[in-house]
């Protein structure tokens, strides 16, 4: 049914949306919804949700609604989360303690095999059952395991030599933390950026721009 | 010389990684830039970063390039960044303790002035300097001290009562980590969300996309 070639970036980038939304409504015992119910709890039109949906082939019936657990699956699907890829985490600082415990990595489409620190004091610490490794041992671990994935939650002085180095031990792909634009320099890996630092300056724009001028920027 | 009612909003979303890339020139020590080279260091094109920065009056002079610490400084102002509003912390745990410890947040537009917890074992410890509060002196803690921002570090199930109430006591913005769109409530507030699951399913779908058809999806 689903047709992943013709789908356009803004519905990709809102998958993740609707998987959590519909895992909300599912989690709260809901089994169908209609498009206008669905889109009045996104903020989304409801014809937006119809050509979203249309995209992958189609879940809702004319007058029936959509099948809530059918189209969590199925989304969850076309964003790869049944595939648990291996992922492994640079720096065990606060931040990578925060994330390693906080997430739910499995739900999201990743098995978080491996952290590693050079900090001795880090170094063999336990992080939600995840004994910390040291970074000595990155190479045979990568050879073995083949993870596919690296989280940098290191400083950004240190994200391109570690970027460089993870790439020839085999990874694909990075959850980035740093402040380190990755993909400035590496053009054929994926790259997701959390950059907290840019996104609470733009709330600090938000406030201003809000009490001087009293309207939203949005 | 500046005019920032015309300015788009996918320009003021640029503008804090204009601020970060320029920060991290002055730090190396560079003075002047051109927009052929800053252009290439960002990933842009030099046309688009002359228009860019041509909305806020041009800081640019033809064959000189940009004054990195002029530029640097003219985009905090629009920012706000100097203005250092006031924002509180609301839950301590594993990654309210690092978000609190991991950002210069005096640098980013904010002084975080209190932190707060209702966990009893939380409640008294020092993070980064601050004592966590207990969240029964919320209430007089922002009559006397009247912060505008809350960062919202707590499980997704208590952020809406918790933003009912911050709301109530004259909070106009949220940095929310927790997975309930505040936006779709509270229409008048400013939100810079960062749904940290919603991220790494976008990744999930990158690498599955990547290594089912080899190309890459931006």
């Amino acid at each position: 049914m689903r047709n992943n070639n013709q789908v356009s970036v803004p519905v990709i980038k809102r998958l993740p949306r609707y998987h959590r939304y519909l895992e909300e409504l599912k989690n709260m015992g809901v089994v169908r919804i209609s498009s206008k119910e669905l889109s009045m709890r996104m903020g989304l039109t409801a014809s937006q949700i119809r050509q979203d949906l249309n995209c992958f082939g189609g879940f809702g019936q004319q007058g029936y609604g959509y099948n809530i657990e059918q189209l969590y699956n199925e989304i969850g699907a076309i964003l790869g989360i049944d595939k648990r890829s291996k992922a492994i985490m640079i720096g065990a600082g606060n931040l990578g303690h925060a994330i390693a415990t906080h997430l739910h990595f499995e739900n999201r489409g990743f098995d978080l095999i491996g952290i590693f620190d050079n900090n001795p004091n880090v170094v063999g610490t336990d992080i939600g059952g995840r004994i910390v490794m040291n970074s000595s041992e990155l190479d045979e671990f990568c050879k073995k395991e083949k993870p596919v994935v690296a989280i940098l939650c290191i400083p950004s002085e240190y994200a391109e030599e570690n970027a460089d180095k993870l790439i020839s031990l085999g990874i694909k792909g990075f959850w980035n933390f740093t402040q380190y634009d990755l993909i400035r320099k590496y053009k054929d890996i994926a790259v997701e950026n959390v950059h907290l630092g840019d996104s609470l300056m733009t709330l600090c724009y938000q406030i201003n721009t809000f009490s001087d001028n009293g309207e939203e920027i949005k």
